[in-house]
């Protein structure tokens, strides 16, 4: 057998592939991470071991699919969006590789558009954007090159930072006036989203939770045309 | 009724989600891209109307979705990948909502990192990249921004112009040493795939055809010890 690292997607646990589903309703062990929904965890077999992520560091992580994996069981590891868009999926496929562990990649629906998408904002959008910069707002930023970058910037995992992000982006030369969008538990039942501009993002945005994603760029002023209001033109 | 802009995912017709899945199977009309999966399309009721797109242009398109959500029928409009990835989703969401027709974004897995990761390759991995752009390689393209550009950078639409490309991001600084990939077909059951360098995939992917993926960055290197021969270690 094989150890899937599988895609959960953004929240909402109707965006998982069939494929993942199939393989969670076909597991031995399940592991999840903490922000998978619910509902895709009880799809495993009654009798499937589970294991909630939050207590484990990646080593450990690790460590358990190359032990389930090599006794020849079948592992789903479960992630929010896409293992390969920060989700540290390229660390447990090489553990695996290097164990001689086989192992499938199965793709999930990344919150990267999926998100913006339930705030009613594409993304890309003919004439307005060509190109999206995906940043993982943990990381070192070079705000004067961010600054200076076409098209929609995308941060995940920023909201700690909005303030020391966006005063940053102000200080490498982006116009302050610029659309911005934060968007707290998107796809999912409690999600909220607030739109505003570069400079008023950090005061618009809060009291709103992680997780959640950062969008600046001129397609957010498309979502009020766009009208994703997720009561009315629900976006799934 | 309501129209449902879907992604399909990449090519590997187990990759589009549950919730679209739902919805073409209780369509009355499917409106579909060519690149998408027959397996797909054959999910429709056999009373369903299929309109395959590849005769429509984008304004055709719209009237037809406008026309048919508008008389109350269950339209399922079915794109490759995600709808506001390069989907030209944004342009058939505003004409609903300026025709008042409600509508529905249920959103796809893109090519973005289910292709590379097809092909071996995380286009985020911790120590390596924490970031990636997105290019429409059809659009006009800043080669000097681009190769000052941190992290990877994936080019959908590009293999027409890849020795531009590539000469241009040279000719703009970006070390001709640097890994790139070309996945074409990817996650389908003609997916190939070539691993160079900046300087020699143009040579390298001579002969590929569309559809088709450019990944630049150390990412690319991961490759051969994530060793995603889909033959032996499968991706799905």
């Amino acid at each position: 057998m094989t150890v899937f690292l599988v895609g959960a997607g953004p929240g909402d646990p109707g965006l998982i592939t069939r494929r993942g589903l199939d393989l969670i309703r076909g597991c031995d062990v399940l592991v999840h991470d903490r922000l998978v929904a619910d509902e895709l965890v009880e799809e495993a077999p009654a009798v499937a071991i589970r294991i909630g992520r939050e207590r484990l560091d990646q080593d450990e992580i690790n460590r358990l699919l190359v032990l389930y994996g090599s006794r020849g069981l079948s592992v789903v590891r479960l992630k929010g969006g896409d293992p390969f868009v920060f989700g540290r999926g390229g660390e447990e496929a090489l553990a695996l590789a290097e164990a001689g562990v086989p192992f499938e990649v199965v793709p999930g629906v990344s919150s990267l558009s999926a998100v913006p998408a339930a705030a009613g904002i594409p993304i890309t959008h003919r004439g307005v954007s060509s190109q999206v910069t995906i940043v993982n707002g943990q990381g070192p930023l070079d705000f004067a090159s961010l600054a200076s970058t076409k098209g929609t910037l995308v941060f995940f995992m920023a909201l700690a930072r909005l303030a020391e992000i966006t005063t940053g982006l102000a200080a490498g030369g982006l116009d302050p006036d610029t659309p911005a969008a934060v968007i707290a538990s998107g796809t999912g039942p409690e999600q909220e989203s607030v739109i505003s501009t570069l400079e008023l993002i950090p005061e618009a945005a809060d009291g709103l939770r992680s997780p959640a994603l950062v969008v600046i760029g001129d397609v957010v002023s498309l979502s009020g045309r766009i009208a994703a209001d997720r009561g009315t033109l629900a976006v799934a």
